[in-house]
C-alpha cells in the first residue's frame, strides 16, 4: 500500500508502460470477461468530460439525443451488403433468452444504423420530417482477437449520431460539420493534432459512400483514428426503403449521415502525453486541474490550502487537495505525476506565512513561484500554457515524422524503422494499396480536404497519379 | 400530417390510453426486436433530466461513477444462491462471439453485482478502502414474457449504484441515505407521492438482506415501484470473498448495498398525471416547461415571444416557441396538450399591443391573464403551483385509496372492486401471504420504516400479529 507504484519506463518498453500507467494511474482495470474493460472513476470521469463537450456542440446543431434497442435481429444486419461483410466476423450473437431458444438469433450492436434506420422508414415521410438528427450515448460490442485497454476492447462506449436529409449535399455539409467539432475537440480539448481527410475505398466503414477520418500519429511513429463522419450516400436509405415526399410530392430517398468518437480516444491522450513517470492529462480533460500537496500537514496549512483552493473553484478550475496523513510528501508527488495532474501546487509553513506558493508543472517539471493575490490568474495562464505546450510537442513531433516520399524503396525502409506518417502519390488502385500493406504494414490513412490534384506517378506501380495520401502503420 | 392526434380516453380504456399517450406524445416507440423499446427524444429528455438530478445528489454523497462489461459469466451468477434463482429465468444468453461457440456462456447483465463484487474483492484490501461507492449509467435486459411500454420491458436504462462498508450500520446508514434521496426525487420532482419501507422476505431482491422500497399507487388503484435500495448484508461478501483487514489487523467481510432508479419510473408519471387531453408533465422534469403559440403568426408577434422567452431562459425556465406556419393554432394547442406541456403562453396582436400575454394551465386549464413586465414571475409561480397541485392531488387519490382493514371478506372484496392500498395486520407466515396473492393477486408492498409494534392479529390467518403492512395489486 505504501510502496512507491512502480512502472516500466516509456522511453525503454512503451508497450509495458501503457499497460502499467493504466492499471497504477486507475485509469481503468482488466475485466473477467474476455476482451473486455473496466472503466474505473478516474477514467470515467474523463469520459464524462467528453460528454459533455461533445453533447453540447451536437445539441447546439440541433442534434437530439435517443436510445435503441441494444439487440439486432441477424435479418436487419443482412439488409446492406458491404455493411454485414465488414461487421459479422465481429459479432455476439445471443441465441437463448427467458430459458428458450430464439426463433432468430440476435446481434449484440456492433453500431446501430441497421436498428435505427428500419425505424427510420416509419418516421420519415415528408419533406418536413427533414433533417432528423440524433444521437446514441451507448455500449458496442465487437468480438476482437487481440485486446488493447482503451485502444481495442470486445465492448467499447461512444456516441453515434444518425441523419437523414433531404439531399446529398445536404447530408454532406452535415457530415463535415460534425467533422469540424471533432477536429477542434482533438486538437483543443485532447491536445492531439489530427490530419483530417477522406479514407480510400477500401479503408471507409462498411456502407458508406464517404468516411471523413481524423488521425493523430502516436510517439511511436503509428497512426490512431480519433473519430470518423461517414456520409452513408443513398445506400441505407435504399436497403431500408427511407422514402419522403419533396416538396413537388415526388417521392425521393433520403441521404445519410453517421459519426462516432469512443473511449479509443482516452488510449490515444495516454500514448501521446505520457512520459516516464506516467500520465500527462491535458488540462481541459483532466478530472482534476491542480492537486494540493501540503508540504507540512497541518490545520492551519490544511486551512490556507482550502481558502486558495475556493478561489480556483470559483473561476471553474478542478482542483483536489491531498490531506492524506498515512502518506509521505514524497510518496504524493510521484502518486499525483504518476496520474498526470497538469499543476502540483506545493504549500510549506513558511510559504504560507508569507502567502507564497509553489506551482509545479507536470509536463516541464517547472517550478513556479506564486502568491496568494496572484494564484487564480497564475493558475489558469499556466494550465492554458500546458494544454498549449502538449499540442505543440505533438504537433512538432507529428511534422518531423511526416515524410514526403516519391520512391518505394524509401517508403519500406522509413516503415522499417522510425515509422511515422508517408506522403506519396498513390493511383487510387486497391491492389497497389493492398501490396503496400501486405510489405509494409502500412495503410492509406487519408486524402487531405484540401488536397490539389497534381501530376505524379504512383510510389508502388509508378502508373500516372493525381493525389498524395497519407500512409502510415495503425492502431 | 394535420389530422389531430386521436387518443382513447383514460376516464374510459386507461390501458389503451397509456399506449396511445405515449406512441402519439412522441415519447417512445415500438421496436423490431420483441420487449424491447425504442427512447425517442421527447422521452430520453425526461430521462437526461432525472440524470442531471440523480447524477448531482449521488456525487455529492461521494459517489463516483464506473463502467464494467455487458457480459456476465455464468458462473459468476451462480455464485450468490438466491441470486441466481431470481435472475436466471430472465436471461438472454450469448453463446458465440466473432463466429465461434464460447467455452462458457455469458449472460448480457440483468444487473451487475456478480461482475463487479469479483472485482471488489481484488479492490478492497484494507480498510482504507472503505466505503468503496460506485454508481453506473447503463442498460440492463431481463427477459420478460409480457411486456409494457417504459413499465416492464426486456430492456431498460437505470443507474445501478454498489457500495462496500466496513459495518452493517456503515451499510445501512448509506442505503438509507439513498433511500432518502429516492424520497425527495420521487415527491418533489416527479411529484408522485411514495410510501418508504422493507419489503417482505419473500418480495425482497434475490440477494438482500433487507429491501427498503419506494411505492407509489397508480389511478387505476395498482402500486408500481418508484425505485429500490438494498442492503446486502454480507451475502455477496462471503461468495465473492470480499475482506479487508480492520484497523487492528484482522480479516472482515465488508457489508454492502445496491440501488436503482429505472425509465420505469417514466412510465409511473404517465400513468400518474395524464388525462384525457394527454400528458401532463411535473413543470421539474419537463422537457419543456412552457410553449409559446402565438395566435397570429408574423414577424412581430414572433419577434414580441422571442424577447419574452429570452427572459424566461434567463431565469432557467425551459421554453419553446412554437413557430410552424403549416399548423393551425387549434392544431397546435391539442398537440402541445398532448405532450403534457405545463404552461401554454398565448400572444395575440391586441395582446402584444397592450403589453400583455395569456398563461394557461395544463393541469387545470385555467387563464391567467399576465403582463409583460410580470411573466417571469408569474410562470415562475404558476410552475411551482402545478408542481405541487399534481401532488396533492395524487396524495389525495392515495390517502382516499387507502384502507385499514381487520376482516379479510373486506380485504378480498376491495380487492375485487376499487383496489389502492390495504393496511392491515400481517403475521409474517409466507404462507398466508402466497395465500392472500393468489385468492386477490394482492402482494405485500412494505412495512413503514416508521412502523409501531401493535398487538393484532393477522388478517388471514388470524394468529398473532405485530406489525400492519401495506398490501396491493402492483405492476
Amino acid at each position: 500500500m505504501f510502496e512507491k507504484k512502480e512502472i516500466a519506463k516509456k522511453s525503454v518498453n512503451p508497450d509495458r508502460w501503457y499497460t502499467d500507467v493504466i492499471l497504477k494511474s486507475e485509469l481503468a482495470d482488466y475485466s473477467p470477461v474476455r476482451g473486455c474493460m473496466i472503466i474505473r472513476p478516474y477514467g470515467y470521469e474523463i469520459w464524462e468530460n467528453i460528454q459533455n463537450y461533445l453533447d453540447k456542440k451536437f445539441k447546439e446543431l440541433g442534434v437530439k439525443n435517443a436510445y435503441f434497442p441494444t439487440f439486432i435481429p441477424m435479418s436487419f444486419l443482412q439488409r446492406e451488403k458491404e455493411h454485414v461483410e465488414g461487421f459479422s466476423p465481429q459479432l455476439a450473437v445471443v441465441t437463448h433468452g427467458g430459458g428458450e431458444k430464439l426463433s432468430e438469433p440476435l446481434a449484440v450492436r456492433p453500431t446501430s444504423e441497421t436498428i435505427m434506420y428500419d425505424t427510420y422508414a416509419r418516421w420519415i415521410q415528408s419533406w418536413r420530417d427533414l433533417p432528423l438528427l440524433l444521437n446514441l450515448w451507448n455500449n458496442v460490442v465487437r468480438w476482437e482477437k487481440r485486446t488493447y485497454l482503451f485502444l481495442r476492447t470486445a465492448e467499447f462506449l461512444w456516441q453515434e449520431g444518425h441523419t437523414a436529409h433531404a439531399t446529398f449535399d445536404d447530408a454532406d455539409t452535415f457530415a463535415r460539420k460534425i467533422l469540424e467539432i471533432y477536429t477542434v475537440f482533438d486538437e483543443d480539448v485532447l491536445a492531439t493534432p489530427v490530419l483530417v481527410g477522406k479514407k480510400s475505398e477500401n479503408e471507409k466503414f462498411p456502407g458508406a459512400a464517404i468516411t471523413y477520418s481524423l488521425e493523430a500519429l502516436m510517439p511511436d511513429g503509428k497512426a490512431i483514428q480519433m473519430g470518423t463522419s461517414h456520409h452513408l450516400g443513398d445506400n441505407f436509405a435504399k436497403a431500408f426503403k427511407i422514402k419522403y415526399l419533396d416538396k413537388n410530392g415526388r417521392e425521393q430517398f433520403v441521404w445519410q449521415t453517421s459519426w462516432a468518437e469512443t473511449t479509443r480516444v482516452i488510449g490515444a491522450i495516454i500514448m501521446a502525453h505520457g512520459d516516464d513517470q506516467g500520465l500527462i492529462l491535458p488540462p481541459n480533460i483532466a478530472p482534476i486541474q491542480a492537486v494540493f500537496v501540503p508540504i507540512k500537514l497541518n490545520e492551519k496549512v490544511l486551512n490556507y490550502c482550502q481558502k486558495i483552493s475556493q478561489e480556483l473553484v470559483k473561476s471553474g478550475i478542478r482542483v483536489h487537495i491531498d490531506s492524506r496523513e498515512e502518506k509521505s510528501v514524497g510518496w504524493k508527488f510521484h502518486e499525483w505525476e504518476l496520474k498526470g495532474i497538469p499543476i502540483r501546487i506545493e504549500i510549506g509553513e513558511k510559504e504560507m506565512e508569507n502567502d507564497e506558493l509553489t506551482l509545479v508543472r507536470r509536463d516541464t517539471g517547472e517550478k513556479v513561484k506564486s502568491q496568494k493575490s496572484k494564484v487564480k490568474s497564475d493558475t489558469e495562464r499556466l494550465l492554458k500554457e500546458i494544454q498549449d505546450n502538449l499540442f505543440e510537442r505533438m504537433k512538432k513531433f507529428r511534422d518531423e515524422n511526416t515524410h514526403t516520399v516519391s520512391s518505394y524503396e524509401e517508403f519500406k525502409k522509413i516503415m522499417a524503422t522510425q515509422k511515422g506518417y508517408i506522403y506519396a502519390f498513390w493511383c487510387e488502385d486497391p491492389v497497389c494499396e493492398a501490396k503496400i500493406k501486405e510489405e509494409t504494414k502500412a495503410t492509406t490513412r487519408i486524402l487531405p480536404l484540401d488536397a490539389k490534384e497534381e501530376k505524379g506517378e504512383c510510389v508502388y506501380c509508378k502508373k500516372p497519379a493525381t493525389h498524395r495520401w497519407y500512409f502510415a502503420q495503425a492502431y
